[in-house]
């Protein structure tokens, strides 16, 4: 079985794709980069973990892929250039088909966006009576005298970091009152994808691939958060769903909303997953009204659909409506790890 | 039980210590820091799993100091200055006792180096049995027909970022033929307090203490790094174990050496340790011969033990001689996770 540093170098080390500002990547005990003068680094870490943020059978190639596209939302979130990536990886076998695919998945990410990896961390995820070195509880349906037999969890995080000019970065906490609230894409889509696997759902084509599409191949708006610098006075990724998303924005900017969205799906796990599905790495974003032409323009440049879906208001909280004005009872608020 | 976002207003999120060049901390999609000019950022990052780097029962304030130490001496290995850390968990219950004393001791450590923590990620372990989704291999001792009964494995991961001037960052790439190496402080003293742990060997004091210290408090050698540049070829820091460590700047400058320790324990546990226990994160570096006596007086200035343990030769390898001239048999080379 290869070494953890075979490993590395065989599926993780490239040479730099900006050695002026990659000055040197994995394989030291750090790495060491140039930022480029006049700008402020944005930074996110995410750690993804089997059971939690993806199913343990996903596709490795589509899993490397969502590992990285997911923190690169958190930059496109605010207004940055992703510049470099680090990711740390524990795995409970060296499987190196399994990791070659993960490492395909996760550089075609990477490439797409001009991200250079530049270091990282591979570790054993331990079988988990080790990790416990305990027996189980008892009267849960199982004796224990054996050795171990659970392999432990594949657990990822990947910190990335990019770059904006100094003090032009999207906040959470600029919203204003009479501001416009849009979204990009198709939020939902990703939910909808995943009750289908689960067997909540069933979708039907074309739907069901572009659901899929969205749940396993996000592609992080970094095109659309660059251009709204100096355009959007909020903005936030949907990573939890669109209502507890725009909940941070409220929070951050000590302001309300009224949520009237044009379109709305039926009610049925259709509108669920629109107001409340993670996943979908879509960008809310806020923009005063009198900008309101700059950013349908926008939407027809970046050949991305951006959504009118509400207004900002004085006060707290959220209230929706559907298209014909009346309220919504909004029960099912998005995703809280520990709630 | 609080919320995710709860805990970590309550446990992380502090003000910088430095609002010029930390510009947003935790809060939003990701951190804002404004790099020093004329600086370059050395960047590394860490996973610590529950089980492979540190025993479960693990007091959580020494594994909350431990945590972050491990990262802040990568950057003492590069001669960085700790600047910046973002930290992601994943934890299989919202345990607030526990999580407090992490916090006391991960912050106590970023206050010893002077780093703000800008960020981070908080995510649920989920159970085993719901990670893997299907239960354990039968004929393991094991009957199965119960809900899950293992929780999830804690998780760590730290990315850490600080500055050196630019061109200034130690490698491992320096070493040349005639350098001489030294290492600092007591290598194999962590490696005898897990071993005291777990009954593989028996301290008494002092002994027993000064071990316990290394292995739950390790101290980073950030004040010596900053000192060697510019004076120091090549440097690393002991994570894996002496041998196994040198052997990496062997492989990076195309060297060998020759290791004859002034000082060797005797061919016990104490050996073995020193040679190849690993979580010291003491450095190992090189040194010309020519500039001998300005390590022996940072030795004083720092009140730091500095040892020479050998030369820089030409080829390829490592070969250890004990005080006398005696060659010894290398068997144990330190920690390969997947080997």
């Amino acid at each position: 079985m290869p070494s953890e540093f075979a490993l590395i170098d065989r599926y993780f080390r490239r040479a730099p794709r900006d050695p002026a500002h990659t000055v040197l990547g994995v394989g030291d005990d750090g790495a060491i980069v140039r930022p480029s003068p006049g700008c402020e680094l944005v930074i996110s870490t995410d750690m993804l973990m089997a059971g939690t943020h993806f199913l343990p059978d996903t596709d490795p190639a589509d899993l490397g892929w969502k590992t990285l596209a997911v923190n690169v939302s958190d930059l496109a979130a605010m207004g940055a250039l992703p510049r470099w990536a680090l990711l740390a990886a524990a795995l409970p076998e060296a499987n190196e088909a399994w990791i070659e695919k993960f490492a395909q998945g996760f550089f075609a990410c990477a490439d797409s966006f001009g991200i250079d990896v530049i270091g990282g961390d591979t570790t054993k995820s331990p079988p988990v009576d080790a990790a416990l070195q305990r027996p189980p509880p008892r009267g849960q349906g199982n004796t224990w005298g054996g050795p171990a037999c659970f392999p432990g969890p594949r657990v990822f995080c990947v910190t990335i970091f990019g770059e904006v000019p100094t003090g032009t970065a999207l906040l959470r906490s600029g919203a204003a009152v009479g501001d416009e609230i849009w979204v990009s894409g198709h939020p939902g889509r990703a939910a909808l994808g995943l009750a289908h696997l689960q067997g909540r759902t069933v979708l039907s084509e074309p739907a069901l691939t572009d659901c899929l599409a969205a749940l396993h191949r996000p592609q992080p708006r970094v095109a659309l958060g660059l251009a709204l610098r100096g355009l959007a006075t909020a903005a936030i990724d949907v990573s939890d769903g669109l209502l507890a998303d725009l909940g941070h924005i409220l929070k951050a900017s000590n302001v309300a909303a009224r949520l009237q969205p044009a379109v709305l799906p039926a009610p049925t796990i259709e509108r669920d997953s629109y107001l409340a599905g993670g996943d979908d790495y879509e960008l809310v974003f806020t923009v005063p009204a009198a900008r309101h032409a700059e950013v349908a323009a926008l939407s027809t440049s970046l050949a991305l659909p951006l959504a009118r879906i509400g207004t900002i208001e004085s006060g707290s909280g959220l209230s929706v409506f559907d298209p014909a004005g009346q309220a919504l009872d909004i029960a099912r608020r998005g995703y809280d790890h520990f709630s």
